[in-house]
């Protein structure tokens, strides 16, 4: 009898796991340790339902995946069973080096190492671990295979990571309008000349698709109060790492101590494993439960942002179309040096400005191609006869400034 | 006690129809009449789920009105309680005079008589029966009063006939991406000068609102089998009319007897009740049964098209950008005489070309107007950063020819 | 490229066709028949959702016995290309014999011939059509072929059949509670000695199945209105079925004239191969356009008891768990004559009493089986903790009369 | 201008906060720290979508609240707008002194003290800070208020509670069959001699909850690699305490270590406002980030253990209808012995027993009371014709017996 393991998902009702490697990489720890991973950082502020997990959006996205490449496979594309095992690695791993609430991380306590190198990093350590059988899933992952579509499902404008994160970012925020139509366009999914193409028929699920990214960004990740909550935690995290640069104790776990009291550079991950093997270690846990505890450390700064954190009392924030004016930036720090009694340079930690931008489709990036039933191939931006180039290039920039509650404007 | 009837609706779980003429109005033969008469024609032929009703669409758009009045009172704008009956008798009645398979009819049978005209010839009948009951929901509906808003929410660009078409068309088409968020662009809605607006925060809701539209126009609405559909449904009606004209015997019932074989105007409704009571007994029933029977009339185009529809042997459709050249059509046309040895005045039957447009966002039609929270009010084409007024303005225009499968082309 | 039509579902997102005879069958005429058929029948009266035909569910049928094939093949049963068609064939056609209204029609047109008999027929005579193709679907069917689990995949106490009109009569009714586990169910299945067994940690998904359909008898399929609403329907029938054997004209299409003035038994549509293609032509749009006709017949029964139909003035309806008294059925009739001014023989289409059943699970039945680790198969009702057999074996019995509303009881 | 707050909720669409002291209780610390506390503890290593938090089930709750107020209202029950509010914030708190892993650490950390005693101590603490504005809310919560029927939408067999906890659990792990008609339940509910009661229409309904709540219990709440993970973890927790009181340090945040460090009986915490205070920093982030740093303490039971639980290798579980012989346990146990060299008392860490029981109905509790239109109120044990009292009355117990999976058995 064929075992395979099944795993109840509130979206896709059931994820059927294959036996084998793709079984054994989701029982070691490095994937175990996603489940303490939220998928939105810090949104749950604003959508309490937002609190779905990277184990559960890797294990969505295989699915997704899995789809793919049984559609494929019934229009004649030849992907062999090693491939679709290979494939199915990529993504799945694809965001195992996602640290705790990740980008704010990546740009507070490992800053210069990205996310997207951990993974990497992660990989190679279990392809060592698992005698090579991940080698071809690595070649996919840096788009060194031969079958340039296998990539593209992995990462592209249209991969099966953005079908899968939309569709789950949607369920669990309640955001019912960033619904997209994922069955229709893996359905519509081919490949053209080596590359992943869509049918003309899917045009408007890919227009679809498009306005409820750009939806979810305004109304979900660029969503004013959880910028607010993301200034605000970058802001603990970057003055407990100035604290622990001047010595000062910090209640953290050993594996938060060791990022928050030493600087690492990606060389440093490559040269010495067990640091590799430390950052596998660290989840929300270990971050979140330390700055409860920062809530009563000495250093009223520290203290006093904590306290907001955890009580949800965030900044003010104001969000305009132009850069704000020096003027009213300098008004609004005075006020605050003058409130919280604090010195000049640590004004930043109370004020603070900065941009956003929000670019549905890039025409940077590999871009959307739709195949016409002539065999024609048409970049989308040019295809849809709605969302013109000009709209679709036109990257949208907004600017915000952070502030506490307790000033006036 | 305080009855209320309570109606199970798939989508909103219950509608609650309150006691009085608003039940009485629901039970009367011109609004059962609506539970016969599917709300997209025949676009069931290729969404086989595509079957629902006016009749539950008229009480769901009534529901959302419901909740309409709710949202907007709880912001301070006055709705009185007998508004609050109006408008919900406005929304319910508003399709009352649509016609089995609408608009094909309009462009067959009634032609020169709108369904406009005769919902509104069939709200007067009623409020004679009911003693003036309906007069302000008839004020209302013809935009006749004196809050503005009231009517827009009945009939506009963001009305919730729309917010409800919308949602059912989808849900029982299984088309997901069409999908809206009816709820949080209702929780949106307001009233400033008297006109309805959206507060600003729900301008990305309005975006997906309008994408969502377009795309069901295109996927559903006048998706290319439809409108083979639709033109092989009118040439059989219109064929039928020429032959009763002829004074050839057709199987019909009668009420659909008298609308095959005479010609009314707008004025002859006007004038005699009993044709008005003749329309309020045609349905699809009377359409698709008769069709069935004309499968075996001895006219062999009336038969052939008949048994086309009946079996779904749909007309081959293609679809183009640009008119299609006279030459093409005529070779078309010329093969059709040969294949079905008919007369070249009778070939219309067989080749038909046409054109659909698709206009998102009509900036003839009263705009939807976005209120910022400086009180500031823009036209939705202007504020939105994303579909830009020129992409809104366009309308897209697609021309399509028909022609019997059998025919090479 | 291996062809496959898609068509979307609202259940199951999309649903799969293979090209070939299956395709081919649901072009057939008698398939597309189905499209006008309400699953069930008249409901709608109480939940204007229920629309649904039956050619949605033979199509969500056919689509969960693939997935049923998909997961037994998994677990190592074998199942051949050619007899995963011909189960999906089976169940495709189950219900191709059902005419309009189906059980009122048996009980009143065709009385002697059951749907099933006609089924049989049917799928005759497309084997005749199709040169034999259907021949093992058909052993299927009856259950002649050597694997039994396949008949039982198709008609059984748990078959496809059940878990798709479960599912898809509570999505169209909104009654959310009839909801059920059918992918997990499905996921359970597998062989054991030759018939089809579930696997026990799905034990309790079967509970709440057996649980989910008791509700659904009592909520939907024997609702009190619906009760009232089939008998009303039953007896226009009848009367119409009385005065046409006593030569009085109705109107009707040609196909409805036959039945309705002709009696045929089983054997007739086994000698007559038109009276199966007359039958054939028979669905929901003849009976309800004739009955609309009805309304205005100079017979005052017919006429009255289509009136009340059409506008949905339905009879009171009263149930009990208990026969009610003759005595107080005697003072009903007695009230009808005097008020209805009608012979005491006719007194029966006024004032009708009838009984119900509904039994949750039968041991007459095949039994649902249930294989645990331990490789013992054990009947459903001694292996539920909960659902003891004392509960299950009760069939659950209730009386009902209706009488006209204008009536005092 | 009426201010109100609007949530998203994944499930209810929106979920509306009334400004005031509701919308105050819910900007307190003790509420927000409900956003740490899952709402089912560890099942998520069987559904990994299981991990909404008590924050949203309180919300729900509360949504539930204001549904049946106004459908109870609407009935003609008075309700005033002071009870109104108060039966919402009794709802919205009565869980508010649960503590993370509940009544896993019921069961180690703070056993003697139950959760409702500390829910009740938190809201007499928040009566205090909010001047008195909760009097009525506890006394509804503790059923010392007149109308016992606002109670018993807060706590009985057929409380709000319930009802938002079973459709939410269901929505989160994925498992469908969960599903209950929460919304007809509530248009169900009416209130006859002073105590809530349900209409008899809706006793299918109730049927099903009573089925979908046991089912959830055996499906999720006692799921058996639940049980497993639940038994685990409580070991860890217990040894962590006897390791504590023999004096070995632990990392472990400030909160956590004042409970794993001292024993504290309710009159301490009655005694000693801060002891509640310290309790109520403490959440699911305190306990797991410790855990996490277990795995590499020197005491090889705790890291053992510690290890298990945070890479998902839990024991293996047998489940049987009878208890476990006690050779066959010491068996178990000397294998665990020699296996991992632990001395004789510290097997219990290793190999552990224990029974579960899963009572659909309580007969002991208040019942769930039935109304009939002729005025008499039934017990739904006695109403139900197919759930019978026997099997209603059954309580079902399992037992169990954990062991290492390493061990053969």
């Amino acid at each position: 009898m064929i075992k395979k393991k099944i795993i109840n998902d509130p979206i896709y009702g059931f994820v059927t796991v294959p036996d084998g490697i793709i079984y054994q990489l989701i029982e070691h720890p490095y994937f175990q340790r996603l489940r303490r991973i939220q998928q939105l950082g810090i949104s749950y502020l604003v959508y309490p339902g937002a609190i779905h997990t990277r184990f559960q959006h890797a294990l969505g996205a295989m699915h997704l995946m899995q789809n793919a490449i049984e559609t494929l496979r019934s229009k004649g594309i030849e992907i062999t069973d090693q491939e679709s095992e290979s494939v199915k690695i990529a993504i799945l791993l694809h965001d195992v080096g996602h640290g705790p609430f990740s980008h704010i991380l990546e740009h507070s306590i490992v800053d210069g190492v990205s996310h997207e190198d951990l993974s990497e990093l992660l990989m190679e350590s279990l392809n060592k671990h698992f005698k090579g059988k991940l080698t071809q899933a690595i070649q996919i992952f840096r788009n060194q295979y031969k079958k340039k579509f296998l990539h593209q499902l992995v990462s592209s404008q249209l991969d099966v990571d953005r079908l899968d994160y939309l569709t789950r970012d949607t369920f669990f925020t309640g955001v019912s309008e960033g619904v997209i139509g994922y069955d229709r366009i893996i359905k519509m999914l081919t490949v053209a000349n080596g590359n992943l193409v869509v049918e003309a028929k899917g045009i408007y699920s890919i227009e679809k698709f498009i306005i409820a990214r750009r939806l979810m960004y305004w109304q979900v990740y660029l969503h004013k109060t959880v910028l607010a909550g993301m200034e605000l935690l970058v802001n603990i995290l970057r003055r407990a790492k100035e604290l622990a640069g001047q010595g000062v104790e910090l209640f953290c776990t050993p594996a938060f101590h060791e990022f928050l009291y030493n600087h690492h550079t990606k060389k440093d991950f490559a040269k010495d494993g067990r640091l590799l093997e430390t950052f596998a270690q660290l989840d929300d846990y270990d971050v979140l439960s330390s700055i409860k505890v920062w809530v009563n450390h000495k250093d009223p700064i520290l203290s006093t942002l904590s306290k907001w954190l955890i009580n949800r009392q965030l900044y003010k924030i104001v969000i305009n179309n132009k850069p704000f004016p020096a003027s009213q930036l300098k008004t609004l720090q005075e006020e605050a040096i003058d409130k919280y009694k604090i010195a000049k340079k640590d004004v930043k930690y109370f004020v603070c400005s900065d941009e956003v931008t929000n670019d549905a489709y890039s025409i940077q990036d590999v871009r959307i191609n739709i195949l016409f039933p002539n065999g024609k191939i048409m970049d989308f931006a040019k295809a849809s006869d709605n969302l013109n180039a000009t709209a679709l290039n036109t990257v949208t920039r907004k600017y915000f400034v952070c502030y506490p509650k307790s000033i006036t404007n």
